[in-house]
């Protein structure tokens, strides 16, 4: 199964590929962050789509992962997400991608095997989990940490920790 | 010029098409509301930008117009909306349109001629000027005034109005 993880964000979006193989192992596949802050707003909503639009053309994730945003910091703030978040996933649900969320405590429960883990301790284990031994950018890193929460729950079947995103 | 307004929401979206004819006279070309209501959240913003998507390609607008929001209500809608909203505008962009962006006084003013008006002189004056004998939905009519605020702005180069949106 391969996943992708997104970080969404009108400055910076993260994204990580990896795959899942027998046994539970997991594949580092691909990783990285659209720098998008010199442009004007409504230039970088179509670069994220755009550009993860190619990518998800390009390397055929089966099913996505997201992290839920439960507190944004203020309404305009929340508006500026919001509208990153909603050019990002468009470009997954026109791949017709099925798309789970999480929160920020099952990401890194599942990565850090603690619910309190700082930025730090998140993306030295995304690189030991996955064996990558460069540094990696935060967001990506948060987007791959994402999408190895989503291998577990899945390899576990714990199918209730994906659920609509957004609510009512 | 044929001009699209919208008036993203998660709930409900309007789009509102119109053309600028010689001698400043609009022509109404069609109008909707896209009701989003009864369906999950995901499934909501696929459909917003896949509908704007067609209605763009069914109608070719050659710009877009859009309300913009200064003041949303709290973090949470704000996030909703926010999501919309990039679904919708990533329809736009995709499709190459410019988007302009004007305050709701500016699309009061240019429709009803006060900023103070309520949305039932809004969709009165709407109403008239684009000489449509039925009743229009909310969400249809703002999109349709925010139109003929584009087209009253670009009409007097009133270039100052359309701004990028979000800002920084």
């Amino acid at each position: 199964m391969r996943i992708i993880g997104i970080d969404p964000g009108s400055l910076r979006t993260g994204f990580g590929i990896i795959e899942t193989l027998p046994g539970g192992r997991l594949r580092h596949v691909e990783h990285g962050c659209l720098q998008l802050g010199r442009q004007p707003f409504l230039e970088r909503l179509a670069q994220i789509h755009q550009r993860l639009r190619a990518i998800v053309q390009e390397f055929r994730p089966e099913t996505a992962a997201i992290e839920a945003v439960f507190l944004a910091r203020n309404a305009d703030s929340a508006l500026k997400l919001g509208q990153a978040r909603g050019a990002a996933l468009v470009a997954l649900l026109d791949a017709a991608l099925p798309v789970a969320e999480y929160s920020a405590l099952q990401i890194k429960k599942a990565t850090v095997g603690a619910g309190h883990a700082d930025k730090t301790q998140v993306e030295h284990m995304v690189r030991r989990l996955l064996g990558i031994g460069e540094g990696i950018q935060a967001d990506a890193a948060d987007a791959l940490a994402c999408a190895i929460c989503h291998a577990h729950c899945q390899g576990t079947q714990n199918f209730w920790a994906a659920r609509e995103i957004g609510g009512q």
